[in-house]
């Protein structure tokens, strides 16, 4: 349960309000999920966050599902639950297959395992990499 | 300065020198990074740990280059510096450009950031994202 | 679900007894949280804990609230649900407001986006900050 | 050593000036640390990382202080190298004394403490505290 | 609720079972956990990942407890609550008392304090150290 | 670098020296590690960190080298720099040979990914283990 009260819809002034919208109309969906409903306790805190999301995560030299796969991998990384929930299915909507997320979660377990030993062992960076 | 000894090419044995030839030949270079040096201290290690890599980073419904950015991504949000300069240089020389590394920092920052919020605020994982 | 029963005051013994009696007098309480009662498994565990955190929390240089605040603000970037919510709890009752609890989330926030870039590009710690 | 080069003053272009400028008269400090310079890789992440830090940490129901320690809570238990010593520094200049770090640091330690032991028995959240 | 589907085994395709029959034979249990029904999604990633781990966790220098109480060590540093959960039941069938248990939680929850403060502190390695 | 100031035992008040003196009895050393001078800016914060570490490590149902190799997963895990150094120099003076280092991290390595895994695909945790 949420720390705090989410806004909904109806309860939001309107700033709240126009950042729900646009949240909705660049999604093309027609509800907001709870994750802005509660950053909506400061509208500034609201605001900032969903345009940053939105600049981050528009087409640029990485396309959408490369960047939201990016999302996802530091969500596991982090062991954020509503993140992997929420990044998942934003990049299953986007085209990502099984198979697609098997080789995802592949890659992110391999380099969780490896970055452990790097650390563990405290191998020094070859010349060559920097 | 690594906790245990790089094993060098010449004084590895004939196990440990297998895998040093198939990483050269695998990723086309001449030279052996130190992480395997450093995992050859025990040859089943260095072995399992090459194939795994290996395996796991051949083309598949992924390309190599988003794998090696999902693994930058992982090795960031861990902080491991070894992990971050190899898979940069690595990623590199898959064909990533500065505009491409710059976008992808921003996806994993602006994720690092979003993990935080919706942890701190406890949010509730929305019905339609399970 | 915990992974050891919880001791209940009516089963514990006069060690954990006098540690419970504590806890309820030091925060003006006549309960004791799960935490407790899953330490006290080990009645050293449970003492040495608890006396540690209450050293840590009096009132010192920094306020109780802050230190509640920066106590969350850790909890928060480790994602611990059981911590998030207690210490949340806790920094409400000694005063933090819904204002104060997002601005303490837009610094946490911002602070696991900047670590990750700047972890993420490797820069180097400028002289004049040594 | 950072993975892309970095922009200095004279080589930058006017977007990226203005943000510097912006960064020294907002700190009343006449250099711009490493952190800025590499993200001007992509002015947009630069103006954009800027101006919510700005945000993030103006005076507001928390004091510049109280919000440089929380920063700096979140970077220790990070362990991000960059921004414990930057953070350090920033604190420090705005009135922190080496009392107050160290109680600081003692909360940060004790919270990583206990959230261990909290996950670590898998302890539930306690009705009271939801 | 778990992104992909489980692979029961009377759904299985003949690689996988023969998977889950190893572990059911190496484990001398009659079911097989939920952890490997989900990999079961791309059989390569299952294969790879139960034939690490069962060379990783047979008898070796260090002994099958040892090695389930330094694997819940690390579940428990991540917070990981699946494999907090597995590994807590795996170490207690090998042999680990509350006791036991007890004690490498005061462990792993001292050395999560005295990280962050080596790392809160930037203390330098000693010398006689490396 | 440290960021306070290091307090050798010369200049150091009489409970530091007392400090300072049952670290290098218990440890049978002649001399002080950097932690323990940096934790001396507060000499509560040094005493009560000192006698946690001397009570948590002491022989118990887990011998000294285990709950040392314990350690140094966690440090691991957090990828703490002095703690991975510090306590690798620990386990070797209590017996620990590379072939055993080996092994722990090969496990270290292999529950970060498999945690990882577990996250990622967010696995429930099955009703036998609980």
């Amino acid at each position: 349960m949420a720390t705090v009260s989410l806004i909904e819809y109806e309860d939001a002034d309107p700033t709240v309000r126009q950042v729900y919208d646009d949240i909705m109309t660049t999604r093309e969906v027609d509800w907001v999920n709870n994750f802005w409903k509660v950053l909506a306790v400061q509208p500034e805190l609201l605001r900032r966050t969903w345009e940053g999301v939105k600049e981050v995560m528009a087409p640029g030299v990485l396309d959408p599902l490369t960047k939201e796969m990016i999302y996802l991998a530091v969500s596991v990384t982090n062991g954020c639950e509503y993140c992997i929930n929420s990044h998942t299915a934003g990049a299953r909507k986007k085209g990502m297959t099984d198979e697609m997320l098997s080789e995802l979660m592949a890659v992110v377990g391999m380099a969780n395992q490896t970055n452990a030993l790097a650390d563990g062992f405290q191998v020094e960076v070859d010349e060559a990499f920097r």
